[in-house]
């Protein structure tokens, strides 16, 4: 088993069926962000999965732990990180459920042949190509700024290889919303449940949950807040329910 | 003084440099939507403010008495709730800081001559024409529902009268966010500061307050969420601080 784990690799635990992921801690590493994706998101028994972005498929691996349901495809563009998705997904066991496919997001539906699938899932890069400091290594660079695909794209992919009522789950910040949903709307995705998502209860919130349903019909139900950390230390009790933390 | 009032109506207290205000208990009266978007608007020294749809002038009295700050106009297009409002604002002894003005939102330009505010307010119905039941009083039905304008006319015509970077305030129902949202950026005011405001911590918010920029740079704050209620019973802190509760 040992040796699907490369130099400069290391093996976590996700606290989450024996799961583990395969990391390499001086490059980009999973956060909070696919960890309440992964809660927010539903799955149904026979549903398709398509991860956008996948990286190290850890919200693959999450999301099949968590609901033991769907079949799941993440689709990453760097080699590298192909690779450590697939070894991680070896080592779980999970090859029957899981598949990583090497390839562009702008190219999603030629890719899968016009193959649609039930749910999109992303936990796309936060910060335009402008926006703040680039880290000179691609992978992390590319995880966190617009530079290999800008958030339009990956919804108007998403929109293409959606089943009609399919659903885009996606985690983004919050300074971002108004574009996030005027997007979504522009590509015939109705934003129908939301949740903003608190590092304490009187702090503003850095992460937002939306599911928007392709051809849904207007209404959004707005979940109460999932807020991370108490006071005092410690995760609170939804995080601990949900999250498994 | 108590020739203001007139037969089924009666003064109730603001709680808020001892001001007071006309209602009629059998029609609409003013809930805590009204206060909670004079907590959240921002009024400086001598800014001009409209508020759309004043109906008894709750918004402007509140947000005079909270801020000190600005001259008011109060739209409405009910002669018998403009005369409501008309002997509120004297009451108060606000003549010279508050007008109220008989029109329909919907010819907001024409009637100020092509004035233009700094600031807009505007606490509109919430419900579509065709959702709920409809009070069969019209004062009542047309504050709940979009009988006399819609979410657009009221974007639509505070977007005409606003001066370039002007602030347009609006509470609503989280449920049609999305197409606030969209509604907002369709007349060029970009969405700022956005707080969502519960009932309780652990309850979906029942109300969302917005403020837009005409012409502002996309980038939305999005504050800690207003919690008004404690369990056990009371107000909470923030709504005593911000809010005179």
């Amino acid at each position: 088993m040992m040796n699907l784990i490369k130099q400069g690799e290391r093996l976590d635990d996700l606290d989450r069926n024996g799961y583990k992921i395969i990391q390499n801690p001086d490059k980009f590493r999973f956060g909070m962000d696919a960890v309440v994706l992964a809660g927010f998101a539903k799955v149904q028994i026979d549903e398709r999965v398509l991860d956008l972005g996948t990286g190290t498929g850890i919200i693959p691996i999450l999301l099949r732990g968590r609901t033991g349901s769907g079949h799941y495809t993440g689709l990453e563009i760097q080699p590298e990180i192909v690779d450590m998705a697939r070894r991680s997904v070896a080592f779980n066991h999970l090859e029957e459920d899981i598949d990583i496919v090497e390839g562009d997001i702008k190219e999603a539906r030629s890719i899968f042949n016009g193959n649609k699938f039930n749910v999109v899932t992303s936990n796309p890069p936060y910060m335009e190509k402008e926006g703040g400091l680039i880290n000179e290594s691609l992978d992390i660079a590319a995880a966190r700024h617009e530079i290999l695909c800008t958030l339009e794209d990956v919804i108007r992919e998403g929109a293409k290889v959606l089943e009609p009522l399919g659903r885009f789950y996606m985690v983004h910040r919050p300074y971002r919303l108004p574009e996030i949903i005027s997007v979504f709307m522009r590509y015939g995705l109705e934003p129908k449940r939301m949740q903003l998502v608190h590092p304490f209860v009187d702090k503003e919130p850095n992460m937002v949950l939306l599911e928007c349903i392709k051809g849904g019909r207007p209404r959004m139900k707005v979940e109460p807040p999932l807020i991370v950390h108490m006071h005092g230390g410690g995760y609170t009790i939804e995080m601990q329910r949900d999250y498994g933390f």
